[in-house]
């Protein structure tokens, strides 16, 4: 397992031989129960317990909004900002040749799929700024550029709290490039 | 001197004893010359050898869009992106009442008549996401928000070749907030 080397490894298989019978029986269930129970969210792919996931579940979400993620850990990421209101997409990966990954090996069909029958008013393409999500944005952009869509990026620049004299030139000229006038509600 | 502890003097010191006289000699003209010769722009604060700096002397630059910025080395960061083409003030540092640094002791009267005289169409605030430097663009934005001027601050968002996952979570949310929409020529 990832993390656990042998040292580790013998440090919890001692603390478990240390500990109650129930405790572990408990945490074997709980594995158990991890393989069995936990799926995916049939509509966004995000992991759930359910058919449909939290997110898909909660009727304050605005589906208006559908904001595309390449992984589950990047949907918990975006949902501790507490900034997005809208509903989720998980590709399942990005395109990445070299990787054998290809956008059929990607949720993007079930993206197609859904944009048709639930027609929302904007497409956030919320992938990493590196190359593979750039790539990936770019091949979804392509492909819904003709529907009647806003299709967003994420804003790239300056990290809050970071310092114009040690950031790298790519980002400081992208800060500038995408440099926004100061409304008055400042 | 920065980053000069005892074992780099001492180190520093050997290597001039065992330099030829002449090298010695121009390092300490060199030393004297950059006292006597630098000085600041009389216009915009950077360093220059001359009244006016590099930049102000470039009849290339834009003068309809003034980048604020706190250092010189800020000044040199955004040089060397190579993205802007205007022109530069530099306020010599950020306010910071703890350190007792007000609004007086940053060229801020200078920029005042700067845009008397040479009215540029744009201000860009560029000024580090840091709680000085918002505290320094607020304080700019209140002095210049009722003149005719267009008042902008470099984006904030994600850093190019960054991932989700790891973005502090006030960063994304701000990635979030300031998303734009691709535009057919991506």
């Amino acid at each position: 397992m990832p993390t656990v080397g042998p040292k580790t490894a013998s440090r919890l298989a001692f603390h478990l031989l240390a500990a109650p019978d129930a405790q572990v029986q408990a945490l074997a269930q709980s594995l158990l129960d991890v393989k069995s129970k936990l799926r995916t969210c049939v509509r966004c792919g995000h992991l759930s317990d359910t058919e449909l996931c939290g997110v898909c579940r909660d009727p304050r979400r605005d589906p208006s909004v559908l904001c595309v993620v390449a992984t589950t850990r990047d949907l918990m990421a975006v949902e501790r900002t507490r900034e997005f209101r809208g509903i989720y997409h998980v590709l399942g990966g990005l395109i990445s040749p070299l990787d054998g990954i290809g956008p059929s090996e990607l949720r993007i069909q079930a993206l197609l799929d859904r944009l048709e029958v639930e027609a929302p008013g904007e497409v956030v393409l919320a992938t990493n700024p590196t190359v593979a999500g750039e790539a990936t944005a770019l091949y979804l952009f392509r492909l819904l550029a003709a529907r009647n869509l806003r299709i967003t990026r994420l804003a790239l620049g300056l990290p809050v709290g970071s310092d114009l004299e040690y950031a790298d030139e790519v980002t400081l000229g992208r800060a500038f490039a995408g440099r926004r006038e100061i409304s008055s509600t400042l």
